[in-house]
């Protein structure tokens, strides 16, 4: 799939300009097209009077040009007549005020109203056009997000709290609401989180959050009903981003094919490659919630317009960064948008036809080659990622770890920590899941679980299982404090990981931007490392209970204690970092752990700086995307396996080289 | 004119000072005070009574000894008693909240009670002084500024929509609603901008801003027609400041006379040469408003109290900046204020009288030196400036580009942009007009476009047209992207001047502040510059279409591409700067083409560093301003023709020494 | 006294958890308790319904282990029930928002049903309590702070003004209401300072500011009367701490004993002297609220939870920074809190029994340790501090002068300056009151106030008594600027100490960051000092009126003129510094003038950097405390008099050697 939302409804009243975007999807290889995300005043003008006649031509066109459309349910903006008509539905914020009409996602999903106007919609569209030839599955809203502190969702939000508790003993207990004299005595009393009221009770919080979210995928559900009737078989979507407010696990179940939008900021520096391993972590992280292909529903052909800076794509970065995602699973390129707005907010946004209206520009040419391309890669559609290493992501110790009031409130840097493990891995072309803790462990050989905060008696227990039958963990300080409710862990830290581990965590140090320490390796240690390694941010005065001291401090009164472990458990492994220790540690320690555990590469070679491998296979046949994100060009030298190239079908040597933002496509026989 | 804003009402309980203050007057030269600024209190304690009693007196006074009077409409600050009775006239702020009773400047210009109020007392002002011997002219409120958005002012919003657009249909396409779903069907549902509402439709706000523009000159006109009757005759003002929300240009009509208040920050580098061109392009723009003479009526004799530093003025410096303004083309220099206030919030703003109480200080002596001065300059009074070039700076303009988001958020530098080219000519002595695309271009020989971001169809022809005619055209990126909805040119960047200009701008990249590229002139390009500059912030990708190409990026896969260009049309020129450049271009640069030109500079030499001239003629007499700013002293060579000084009379040399923040008035013959 | 803040009403359902902290108590030498801070919700679980059982049971075990209990009074946080019902026990805002529940410290002083909740349960407190053997004294409330803006407040705040002024004339000038023409005409015009109102009125700030303290004087006195009946003889307290919003030398006559909270952030740089010094700034500013010991209340026995970084307390900065309290006069240490608590916000802030919930911590040593030398150290309880010099530092002055918009607004470092004259005290052992310029100055030989920026006309008489008596009086620009109204002192500055200084600051200028002056010394100067200084932030510009010019400035346009001065007036002397002059130079001054003046020292020797030595005395024997903040082994030499260490009861020798964080309590007999 290769296309980009389309918004028609800004030029209805220049019929040339709809005309002459037929002509020019066809000639940028431009075959599916996302429409009616923000068209809700154009087919409702008026409350109940429907105008769907411009969206049958729209559809016509497409069907009669061989152009498939992506059909938005359009409530991720609504009309001014029912933010005029219905207050209820515009959205109130943490400080209790109501938002005036304006901007976009910023309705209340628990308002009666905006359900039945939503579901009304929904369901002419599906009745009108589910079964219409060109459209080929239901794009959701658009990135759902936000929450609302109205009355109804302080309800909803105590009835979610009821169901979940039962009792409000249970919630004081959870909350740890005896301390400053919050025990609730009566459920009416609970409210949401607000800046001038409670905002620092941490199981407060987290409950709050999992409330957003359920109630996110509840309203997504809600639509989704509205239109599944009409045609069971249509796929569903809904387009998510990198924000941090909502648990996207939690949509799995809901729809049938994951999608997001991915901004990133290319050319920010000289070198692109931490952009690229980040922007790498999030494909496979959107690829890992349901197991299986996404899409890339929007992304910029150019520029964005939001952005501190916009650079543009430099030669050959539309086609890198466009191929990263197919290699990392996605089945399409999709942009926001296909035309360039003429006015409002974001009238400078990249899109493949610009202002000047025509197809003579550099963009529309990078377009039209990646579409070429595409076409070429048509068989990769569908062919699965196989990884042998996950690392655990989990949403509520997201939340848990970046609300903790602990030693290091200026930044403990949890996402950031969590890049630097799986960038070691994608340096390596090592393919990698993003998973949760309830996700399943059975399939990997290493686990990667950097700051597991919040791990809960169960998670630990999985966890310890999964090495007791030979798995590999690697966990790092600042994990096993809170359970699953954020009550710290009593009787010793990593709480529930402390016997898989095999230490105990006496005191957590914050250090000072300024501060630094060290880690000296031990003599022999088993994973053949040595001299030193810086250590800063967080370090640990751990005890070893039966661990293999791998290194210890170098500096401070606690020098010479533990600061790397290997603790043996059953059949396998359990590693503890108890300090923050750099990417150069990173890196070797994990090509290390690689060739001791013996995970497959994407290409069996040392890749050089800067670039990377990542395959995908549909059994028969293996297409290795080797890409050049370091600034200039890179030879690489392959594992000596036939490969030929997959777009032009033509042998490819041993030894290929990537230019600047180059990137080949590679096949060979799957090992089967 | 010498003086200051006299605020008696604030000593009425110390009748010696009082006294003293117009001995002390006398002393210092001053014969000009602004009085009754903020009297409202004092002249109407209650609702409805009024004591004039003590302006009686102070009237008197002042024409017993010579003294003048602007006599201000209170309205810049309301009594206690109005606030609480009458809620409407407090403001209301952009988040829907009305002000509490406080501060100033923040009444509702809408409010039928606060227009009422107004129309009464300066009708009773009127009645009482405008024919007062001692009165010379009305000071209409102060510093008016900011907006409201209670729901008179809702309601004249709309009304001025209305009135603009005719139709939902034509204001709809303009704002390009049908993005986002925006499309109004009622004229009820639209708002001002609000940060919990619509804040992201440029054309939304930016009629909102020529609203608020509106609105003020309206108010004013209200007090104006309260005043005017008594004495048709006496001339009005108001005194304008440095604030970006009310575009001035629009008061021209309702005004007879311009005035503003200057408060540089002297001193904060060794060197104010950056600062004093900042200045002189403020009072080039306040002089250009009406073309005429201007008055500064506020200005500090020594420090402000609200600078994040208040340095003092060093000697010599208080006679520089005030002779400066007399130099662009001031008839006045006058103070905030006469004494310091004993209390409040400027308590320690500088005034000519300090709490110590008598004349003998440092700052009263700079300030009676200055009277000398002034008085031996009076035949300056009234006389032009006459420039050949024009810097177009329109509000409009100002206010889109800052609006904007695109290529670079992070700062795009619009006014810093224009300073620096207004800069160029003033360390060349050449005298400059600030103006308005819809002001007359026929009298100058350049015009000067700085990132003409909003430039309308008719804008542009009007500037094809001065160069057809043989007008010389300077522009630079982010030109002619947007017409006056804001609604971005189709076909082609730079809209409508890219006839004009020659050149088409296919992409727009913006640059972070750590990036640089460069720009490399072409051997042999007409003004004779060599060698390469440094480029940054944003680089445009243009295609010269007829234009020659002066200059080319040195850097980036763009490099080569044409960076400056000059293209000849009809009898004129027009030069395209692609990228923004540092001083050192654009000194160069507008040397050469001054020279190119045959722009007449105030005295034909070069002047060294930190060193301008100015000159102002009144026909028979040139009035030449030789002003140093640079920090240390400085011989000028002038040009051979025979001076005198201004001040003494005496001869000068063709060569004259300027200490550290020397100033020489230089008198000579007029061309003619 | 030796304890913690106990809660555990947060382990109620963990009976073996209090049965253990019993046995955990004994063993840390712990014997103080104070309990019942956040108690509200259990005691008074529902309106009018009482649970003190588990209270009841508490201090019976106390009782039998012979462990006593600071009894606090809940109000510092409120039940759910009461915010529900009553709403109006809720803060409301400045920016007139009443507060949702949640959090704590955020009721209304004012509101009549707070009060009466608070009295009522209080009461019950007092008779069921207030002659248990355990318990030892009442903890008022906790941690006062912050204002309400709700309408109960602005009627009190009328009702204070009223009583204060009379009438609004005199109100109207001393807030110098003609400016702005912000006259009040009618009390019930007059608001609390507001954002969106009045912000901007000193008189009215400052006013606003003494009525909150007056407001919270009052509910705390409304507290005690409700416990007092019961048992007139047990102490009261409330833990004060390092806020700057309440002067809490008000509380005084109020309360029997001063306690104070302190969480030093040590460690931060590699050297802890300056935050030391810091330190004991305020525990000598709280020992001379009632010149007499204080208690430490609250203090970290490891990291807190809510700083940007916590870091932990190297080997030996526990004792150290412990006795560094009793050094200064305290008759306690005590903690928050005993037992870490589960969850909530402040879960990981630091405790004497930590999450693993057993004694076999660092930390848990280090707190034994210390329990075992405050028991040696018994008889220095009660033993007085004798100063000889005091810094004058008043809230109504830091308050004015940070409200103040003058020379500098980027910041005038009123604080900070402060400190660094009682840190050239500090470090040469000498101890230092901190004062009220209401406060006695009969029993000082030296007065350093340092920005006297608020003096009126009788603090300023009592100065110059001061000094015509024989004292000796430091003083520094920005002094004598304003009276106790804000309103700046006619003829000539420092105003009421202009005759005491002898000299006369005609222009005070302000210094950018980048800007620097120097200070030259006079030849011969009495001082002996030598040399040039540097000098930066704000320079006055003064004229000698009789006193000697010791230095004068060596840079700018007033080089050569009086910097640094010194005035005879009978039989005393005042110097005064006319510019903001480094830790260099005070440490020079000061040292020189301790001799000259003759001011005891702790120790009779020069002690090295980063040490300080504080005594205290019985009368019959002195305590010296040496204690070495410096980071690194320091050597003391003694002043040849008969030393024992206190806690162990061995002779040491002259020479001493002080660990890095290392202390030493030595005994000698007093001189009597
Ligand atoms: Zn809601
Ligand atoms: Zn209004
Ligand atoms: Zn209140």
């Amino acid at each position: 799939m290769h296309g980009a939302d389309y918004n028609p409804d800004q030029w209805l009243d220049s019929p040339s300009v709809l005309e002459d975007d037929i002509r020019l999807m066809k000639l940028a290889g431009c075959n599916v097209m996302s429409i009616g995300i923000f068209s809700w005043a154009a087919l409702e003008p008026e409350e109940g009077v429907f105008t769907f006649e411009w969206m049958d031509r729209l559809l016509e066109r497409f069907a009669n040009n061989g152009i498939y459309a992506w059909l938005a349910t359009p409530s991720g903006a609504r009309p001014a007549w029912m933010s005029a008509r219905y207050p209820e539905v515009r959205r109130v914020e943490a400080n209790r005020v109501r938002n005036l009409h304006g901007m976009r996602h910023n309705h209340c999903y628990t308002s009666p109203v905006y359900r039945e106007k939503t579901a009304k919609l929904n369901g002419l569209l599906a009745e009108r056009y589910a079964n219409h030839p060109a459209v080929i599955g239901w794009h959701i809203s658009n990135e759902f997000g936000g929450d609302c502190h109205c009355d109804y969702c302080q309800e909803a939000f105590r009835d979610w709290l009821r169901s979940k508790y039962g009792t409000l003993d249970e919630l004081n207990r959870s909350w740890w609401a005896s301390f400053w004299a919050h025990t609730y005595t009566d459920w009416k009393q609970i409210e949401s989180p607000a800046p001038h009221g409670e905002f620092a009770v941490h199981g407060h919080n987290l409950d709050w959050r999992r409330f957003v979210t359920d109630r996110t995928v509840d309203f997504c559900r809600h639509e989704i009903e509205a239109v599944r009737g009409a045609n069971p078989s249509l796929p569903v979507t809904t387009n998510m981003h990198m924000i941090e407010g909502l648990d996207y696990r939690k949509f799995a179940d809901v729809l049938d094919v994951i999608s997001w939008d991915a901004y990133p900021t290319w050319h920010e520096r000289s070198d692109d490659t931490r952009l690229a391993a980040e922007m790498a972590f999030y494909h496979d992280l959107f690829r890992s919630i349901k197991g299986k292909p996404f899409l890339l529903m929007e992304s910029t052909p150019s520029q964005t317009n939001w952005q501190p800076v916009s650079k543009l794509k430099q030669p050959g970065m539309h086609m890198l960064s466009s191929l990263q995602a197919v290699a990392h699973g996605s089945d399409s390129v999709q942009y926001f948008q296909w035309r360039k707005s003429r006015g409002s907010s974001e009238k400078f946004h990249g899109a493949v036809v610009d202002h000047v209206g025509h197809e003579h520009t550099r963009v529309f040419r990078d377009v039209a080659e990646l579409g070429a391309a595409l076409s070429g890669l048509s068989e990769v559609a569908g062919a699965a990622t196989v990884a042998e290493v996950a690392i655990l992501f989990d949403w509520d110790n997201r939340w848990a770890v970046k609300d903790a009031q602990g030693p290091r409130n200026m930044g403990i840097h949890y996402e950031e920590t969590v890049y630097a493990h799986h960038r070691a891995f994608w340096q390596n072309g090592v393919a990698t899941d993003v998973i949760g803790s309830a996700d399943d462990f059975g399939k990997y050989k290493l686990i990667v679980a950097p700051m597991l905060y919040m791990c809960g008696e169960e998670a630990g227990a999985r966890l310890e299982k999964f090495v007791e039958r030979g798995g590999v963990l690697v966990s790092t300080y600042w994990s096993g404090i809170v359970d699953e409710r954020d009550l710290c862990h009593l009787g010793g830290f990593p709480g529930p990981l402390r016997k898989t581990l095999g230490v105990w965590a006496e005191e957590i140090e914050g250090l000072y931007d300024h501060d630094r320490n060290g880690i000296v390796l031990a003599e022999g240690n088993p994973l053949g490392l040595s001299g030193e390694y810086e250590a800063r941010e967080i370090c640990e005065l751990v005890h070893s209970e039966g661990a293999e001291v791998l290194a210890s401090y170098a500096e401070s009164f606690y020098a010479g204690r533990p600061a790397l472990t290997l603790n043996a458990l059953g059949e396998g492994k359990a590693y503890y970092m108890a300090t923050r220790l750099g990417d150069d540690f990173l890196s070797d320690f994990y090509s290390k752990l690689i060739v001791e555990i013996g995970l497959r590469r994407a290409v069996e070679t040392k890749l050089p700086a800067g670039v990377t491998a990542q395959a995908r296979t549909n059994g028969v046949d293996d297409f290795v995307f080797v890409m050049n994100f370091g600034g200039r060009e890179q030879p690489v030298e392959l594992d000596g396996r036939a490969y030929i190239d997959a777009i032009t079908g033509e042998v490819a040597g041993n030894r290929i080289t990537l230019g600047m933002n180059g990137v080949r496509v590679l096949k060979r026989r799957a090992n089967g």
